[in-house]
């Protein structure tokens, strides 16, 4: 899996969420159809799925229920990694109960708050205990993935607790650049880049 | 504007806070420091900063406070631009009172949804109104940018919809591909790529 780059890894779940649309999903689908639903390049959709799942057979294309198999198991949707949250405000509180993470994969196992009215447990809803406890949680719980939807003057200081309880994968939703030693990654939900985006598109 | 690459302009905003984390902003800085702070290639730095603020001097670089005035006006962060979010839910919610949307120049002026118990006004913050309301206030307010917050299945309704009342910028928080007709953009808020990037390097 190491080999996909992340531009192409970034298609991926564009191609799955399409795939999974299709009024019928029981036949073949090929590259140029899928490219033309979506407005990529055809070469592009063709190398693309050529890294995951091979290459579509001549004039019949690929499996679609085959494809959707190789996507979802390249995704990782088909394992489960242990995710926390760290700040439960309004954000944070949103994604605890974000119910396609799970289809993702990814199990938000709790949150946790510097504040102590935020702390609470309520049944069939991740529990959100206080930050203190981070660590002894994280140990004993496999987490893989830290996500920090504190404010951003908070940022920093809750990433290099993470890194010190041993979570290498960071997803951060404030919008602030975040330092972390070689070997862990950090994700930035950009927002600031999407709404660029939008308004370059605008002006 | 138009002919800074999407890549690109999705650096900027992380050019931007970069240099505004900086603990003196009288100085210069050069094209080499922030690539060494971001962790990015010298070139493409240098490449994306003469396309919005000219070339850095030679041996001095470039001023910083003049740098992050250039990129707040590429990135139109010093113009307003009105938004509206669609889906009063629990992200809606979120995304209505994430302070930093101001400081990028967008305005969200209201939510709409279309469950009644929903609706309210409370003094300051944006009002929710029912649905049924979204053309006549899309019409009133100049409304560029929809923010769709709503379940998978009803984001292509919604997305219709929007472009129905001239809205040509869509910002989806839904996990479903959107069709929409040329000359509108979708600007995907893709949560399971950025998952699938976090679990690509755990795996």
């Amino acid at each position: 899996m190491k080999c996909i780059s992340p531009n192409a890894l970034r298609r991926l779940p564009v191609y799955l969420s399409y795939l999974k649309q299709l009024p019928d999903r029981s036949g073949n689908i090929s590259a140029t159809a899928i490219a033309g639903g979506l407005g990529l390049g055809d070469v592009q959709v063709r190398k693309d799925l050529a890294g995951i799942s091979g290459e579509g057979k001549p004039k019949t294309g690929y499996n679609i229920q085959n494809l959707i198999d190789a996507l979802e198991t390249v995704l990782g949707y088909k394992s489960v990694t242990n995710a926390v949250i760290i700040g439960a405000g309004r954000l944070g509180t949103a994604l605890m109960e974000y119910p396609e993470f799970k289809e993702y994969g990814l199990h938000i196992l709790a949150a946790f708050d510097i504040d102590p009215e935020r702390c609470s447990s309520t049944p069939g809803k991740p529990p959100v205990y206080p930050l203190s406890q981070l660590a002894v949680f994280c140990r004993d719980n496999a987490v893989k993935i830290g996500i920090i939807t504190v404010p951003a003057d908070q940022a920093q200081s809750v990433c290099d607790r993470l890194v010190e309880n041993s979570i290498h994968a960071i997803w951060n939703f404030a919008p602030v650049h975040l330092h972390a030693k070689a070997g862990v990654t950090v994700q930035n939900e950009n927002m600031a880049a999407s709404i660029a985006l939008l308004s370059n598109h605008l002006s």
